[in-house]
């Protein structure tokens, strides 16, 4: 399990709680507005989501270096070429595995149509193989002739018989792998990660009114602490009510960031664990089809080897045609006499 | 070369000449008489043809003993099955070449269908390896699904490669063995040797009628020897007469018999050189014919070893496909941001 996320701990900054108590109100002011102006210069926040500024910040280590991991490339947002709505970095990623889906898909497309080639040869050589021509040739030869149209239709089967396994060994598995509910659940991965971005920037609207709420009770008790010309005690009245106000709004903007980087990390692990597990998919994609791509050219072999063994019986039997041998068999069917003439004689 | 014909010494038959100088009238008469007998005892015409009486006459060897040659089977003339006219020996063997030129000319035909059939799948492997099915597959699994449908134009190419042959080293030569004059030449020798036939028929009609002639006429020199009621001397003139008339007709029967031979003779020699010529033919074209199914044979054994050279690209890719490889590929071409959200502070 690898660690998360850093938090920067950002040298200088020191959060509210720690000085609020040790410094005077007029202090408290100008450390508050150095804070925002800090904030502001520090980090940067795209889609309501907070990186650090290029350069600021402590370096960032890959949450899994050298392994090129989805977890790792996609935590900015892609800017649309047509310049419309952005599509978060987890978008990139489903709508590969989508992609990959539809060429699996085209992959068996293809060896369909091998399929409906092979068949449509097998038919044809098997046709010719019953074909009557030169059916009447006799003797050695004649077996040699019939072995050698017999051997067509033993092409024939070697043909169908590749076709069969490339359906039932290639194709239907590739159009097996991943069913119907797969576009389902690549969405479900959208959905959710897409909701937590809707929270993120609800939160983040929180922390903006919040941190505007403060900046206006500091500016109302910088007033009153300058206002003289009121009654002393009905003065320290109001500079104190104004006081703790300030302290409330400071609080609250506490409370609205914690919120929003709650919100942030849960968003952050849900994308750290998505991506991964897309990554995984692509793999179990990738080596999926290498598989079964390998059990086709596997079938190819085994068709070439069993057309070699077709052939043989062809070549034994013409090497064993034999004129000498027809001759005998034909005239010993067709002799009109063996007799020979002799002279006529008184 | 072989002793052509054996001429039978029928024991016991002497031949006119020898025997008219030294016996008397009476004794020429009967001999005559047997003369006659035994020849149509010992022998047998069958359409003008002479044969020896099975078991009568020496033993008569084969001219190409343990050789089946034509030479020694079709001296008889082949009964037509629907009864109608005989065929003559030289007509079987005939007809046996021309029925070899119509199987060979099916044989080159049953070969184009083949180059046909490899033709269309050729077509089909070579469309489909051009399909654009899944050409978005990226990294080293699209290059290895790449290569896969590049195998099929490969493949097609090996096919068409074998057509080509198939019809430049099969199917044409097939097709060009026996050209157009092959029929002509054939009916040469059936034209010569039915000719010399009628010449053997016309030339034994010649004995038979000398033969009636010879009869006749001895008659005739019978009668007169026993005629003793006319007068002495004119008698003596008349059987004189009648003796150098039937020694004529006697001389007559010689010669048309020396014909008749001659002609029987020729036509021996025309059917042994025919049929030894007819017979070598049949050997040139099963040795032929042969030759070339054995290149088809070779073909198709070229065609499965090229095949499989189509595969090994392949296969040398898909083992180099590398998940993690086509991810960095990917990802650096479609990451949206390395930069990981840090917490919002104030």
């Amino acid at each position: 399990t690898i660690l998360l996320r850093r938090r920067p701990s950002t040298p200088g900054v020191i959060t509210l709680h720690n000085i609020v108590p040790f410094f005077s109100q007029g202090l408290q002011l100008i450390l508050l507005m150095l804070f925002e102006i800090y904030l502001f210069l520090c980090v940067l926040q795209v889609n309501c989501v907070t990186f650090p500024l290029p350069g600021e910040g402590p370096e960032q280590q890959l949450l899994k270096p050298n392994d090129w991991s989805y977890c790792d490339y996609f935590w900015a947002d892609k800017k649309d070429p047509q310049g419309g709505a952005c599509i978060p970095g987890i978008e990139v990623l489903i709508q590969k595995q989508l992609k990959g889906k539809t060429l699996q898909k085209e992959m068996a497309e293809f060896i369909h149509e091998r399929i409906k080639i092979e068949e449509e040869y097998a038919k044809n050589l098997s046709k010719l193989s019953f074909s009557p021509l030169a059916a009447q040739e006799e003797g050695t030869l004649g077996e040699a002739w019939t072995q050698l149209k017999k051997s067509l239709h033993d092409e024939a089967e070697v043909h169908l018989k590749f076709s069969n396994k490339l359906h039932s060994e290639v194709e239907k598995p590739l159009l097996a792998f991943r069913g119907e509910h797969f576009k389902k659940d690549l969405k479900k991965y959208d959905h959710h990660i897409a909701d937590l971005r809707k929270q993120l920037a609800s939160k983040y609207a929180g922390v903006e009114k919040a941190r505007k709420a403060l900046a206006d009770r500091q500016k109302d008790l910088e007033v009153k602490t300058h206002q003289l010309d009121v009654k002393a005690h009905k003065h320290e009245e109001d500079i104190k009510k104004a006081r703790r106000k300030s302290t409330q709004a400071g609080d609250d903007l506490m409370r609205s960031l914690d919120f929003y980087n709650q919100t942030q990390c849960k968003w952050f692990e849900e994308m750290v664990t998505s991506s991964m597990e897309l990554e995984k998919m692509e793999v179990e994609r990738i080596e999926f089809i290498q598989t079964h791509l390998r059990q086709y050219t596997t079938l190819r072999h085994e068709t070439d080897m069993f057309n070699q063994s077709t052939v043989e019986p062809v070549d034994q039997l013409l090497q064993s045609v034999d004129p000498g041998k027809d001759r005998e068999l034909w005239v010993r069917e067709n002799k009109t006499g063996e007799v020979r003439p002799v002279d006529l004689d008184i």
